[in-house]
């Protein structure tokens, strides 16, 4: 087009306007793109679930015609935030066991209450449960690591969110598969299912190097590759996870993991606490991207992550909440920004130490790296998917303004959100979920909760 | 009375019952009393201000006649916070200067912004909306070190708060007084003027040991003596704070205080992050109080304070938010709650340090002792004021409930509280204030907001 004719379709009201699906308009549209550009009395055009244009709000009011307006003075839209690891159907294990050693909280709780009560009915309310929590702080997409995840992904698509749902493969029997094997046989049929799904990637997620097999582990990697799905690993998350292996085989698991080859294709390995400077050089290398989850971490007494390092190496790597059952109690992403700032200040005796504008784009467009989303999410700009989330600046914490980044990470809350766009599809609307129903949600939680209780009597 | 009258006054309705101010029920009441009673289906009675009784909602429904009932199913009820440590009229600098280190923050942002704006009326306004933002979270009550202190009283009883309200006293000239004989001159006044306030105890607030002489500290003890009032103090938040006395005059802050007689009478140290063995037994001994600061000490990395050793040897010790400009971004003592728990376990490489229910006992009766006020507040009993927050289990991050205490420490947010009460007056209703006009506030935020930007230009 030629340059006058874009300057005239800007000025005059009568030049043809392009039809869109919808036009948002906020105080500060926060891009997160290459040049971070953060947009004071910003718009937002989408059309066809993606995002056709993010600038100034005069300008994008007369380019475009749109079917639906979201006006929302009083916010800020930020990209759809990016949970990059958990557990979701744990949700109905919410603080079962909390302030325990980790043995206990293992073999008194978790175990029992996964092999008591864990079936695909479970997952699915338990998804359920964790997708409306998500979606109603302003998480768009997560990244799963559990069991029966074709249900995970039957609800996450209802639900309208999008997921990198990780089938787990695990050396000793589960709930959903008694050996390695028939996971691996049904995440091959997971895969050939999701493999072409707007919403959701299917993956697969052996545990950890300490459970599964060097044959298993090699298994996962040919398969995701052999399907372009990611492979989704804890990854020394904990000191004794990394103390054992170099005992028994004398290398870190991330050492271990090169030499199989399983680093070759896309990888999230979830926490990295205790990687050292030659793991996160293999990682550099091999484009491997990172979950870090500082409530977990802090939480179970795991660590704090190297995120100088790992950050300053150029690795993606993005925040996730882990499950709900004693890592975490919930699915808060705004409490992870905040928490991944102030663990990285205290630990590196620091103020300095993780800004809030970098924590932030952990939460996005470093998470969309890490799950190799890149090029669909993790930022407002043009070309990508239109996963957006309003955050309201209504609050008594909200005022006054000095600077959009420190106020979305130490100051806003998931409570905040008020209006949630996954795929161009608006799913929150004035803090509720379109999709899902609540109270039925709610109810189903407590009498899961009874169930549970009772199971560990 | 005769047992058997107490039996037939509960069991027969006709018995005569006793008239109360309110009458609240709920799905819990969390009491934090000496047994730490934790009653299902409980109720609260209030009277003239005060707590009646605690116990089962049965049982309190026949023994009392309520002229306003609050009926809370789906809630739980807690002793109203108590945010041990703040600068509440900092509200109106929230986050102008995030992730600098403390130089720099200091010297470019907080004392240039504080000279050219702060008087009684931005103290009056940045009261306002820090007491809003308080209430709206559960706090009832807040210790305050400040300028224009009587301001902030004037405020916080206007807003149906209660608060431990110091005059800062300092050795170089701020926006109030030029000396510190002024200061202490005026809070004298500020003293008598407010010594039998129901919600007001007034306070004498020196800054720290290396911003006051020795002979100013001695003054500000011996003036909150004569009034039978507290001394509040910042002690060893930093390290730095530290490694100086220690360099110029070979003792730490607190045997300074010690040597001084500073600790002998009603003391609040805020932070405590630096004590050694020594400065414990020394507080142990005088009965002075702490306020324990996780979101600030971990933003400005000041450190981890020895919680194990302080709770250990039986100090009181709060919780507090400090001020939210820089040190934390807002007044939520439920993050605080959280962050305390998770801060010891992750430094102390032990995730059973400071369990859910220790992490909220600091935040109501180990607070009210640190205040000397655990006669009147801190628990939910009869004989105590009726300081009360109902706290909402409706939220997708509130299903479902295993351990109440868990729930309300790593679940729970500011924004699940719908009612307080303090005095046995009712402040926040479904969410909202009732003496503040919050529209108004907000605007005059965003206001002071531009001004301040403006000033630092």
């Amino acid at each position: 087009m030629h340059p006058l004719w874009v300057s005239l379709a800007l000025l005059a009201p009568w030049a043809q306007a392009q039809p869109v699906d919808t036009l948002w308009t906020a105080r500060y549209v926060v891009t997160m793109d290459s040049q971070r550009r953060l947009i004071e009395q910003g718009a937002i055009a989408v059309k066809d679930g993606a995002i056709v244009a993010a600038g100034p709000a005069t300008e994008l009011r007369g380019r475009y015609t749109p079917k639906q307006r979201l006006d929302r003075p009083d916010a800020i839209l930020i990209p759809g935030l990016i949970n990059a690891h958990t557990h979701a159907a744990m949700s109905l294990l919410r603080g079962v066991a909390d302030d325990l050693a980790l043995q206990e909280w293992l073999e008194k709780f978790i175990f029992p209450a996964e092999a008591r009560n864990l079936n695909a009915e479970f997952v699915r309310w338990g998804t359920r449960l964790a997708a409306l929590e998500m979606m109603l702080g302003g998480v768009t997409t997560f990244a799963d690591m559990y069991y029966f995840e074709d249900a995970v992904a039957e609800e996450t698509k209802a639900a309208g969110m999008r997921g990198v749902l990780g089938q787990t493969v695990i050396q000793f029997p589960v709930a959903d598969h008694k050996t390695p094997e028939s996971a691996l046989a049904a995440t091959e049929r997971f895969m050939a299912r999701f493999a072409n799904d707007p919403l959701i990637v299917p993956a697969v997620a052996p545990h950890a190097v300490y459970t599964n097999s060097d044959a298993t582990l090699r298994k996962a990697r040919q398969l995701a590759n052999r399907f372009k799905m990611p492979l989704l690993i804890h990854l020394s998350e904990t000191r004794r996870e990394n103390d054992d292996l170099k005992a028994k085989r004398g290398m870190t698991p991330t050492h271990l993991l090169d030499l199989l080859g399983v680093l070759e294709g896309r990888t999230l390995g979830a926490h990295g606490v205790w990687l050292d400077d030659a793991d996160i050089a293999i990682l550099k290398q091999r484009g491997t991207g990172l979950a870090h989850c500082p409530s977990s971490n802090m939480k179970l007494a795991s660590g704090a992550a190297p995120l100088a390092k790992i950050l300053g190496a150029g690795i993606a790597m993005g925040l996730g909440t882990d499950g709900p059952a004693g890592s975490n109690n919930d699915f808060n992403l705004f409490e992870e920004m905040d928490l991944a700032a102030k663990l990285q200040k205290v630990t590196r005796n620091d103020p300095r130490a993780l800004p809030a504008e970098e924590a932030l784009a952990m939460a996005t467009i470093h998470g969309a790296r890490a799950l190799g989303l890149e090029n669909r999410i993790g930022s407002l700009e043009a070309g990508k998917r239109a996963d957006i989330a309003a955050v309201s600046l209504r609050g008594a914490h909200a005022a006054p303004l000095f600077n959009v980044y420190s106020q979305l990470v130490y100051a806003l809350k998931a409570s905040d959100v008020t209006d949630v766009m996954v795929e161009g599809r608006l799913i929150v609307r004035s803090g509720a979920s379109l999709a899902l129903d609540a109270a039925a949600i709610q109810r189903k939680a407590a009498e899961y909760g009874n169930t549970v209780r009772n199971s560990l009597r």
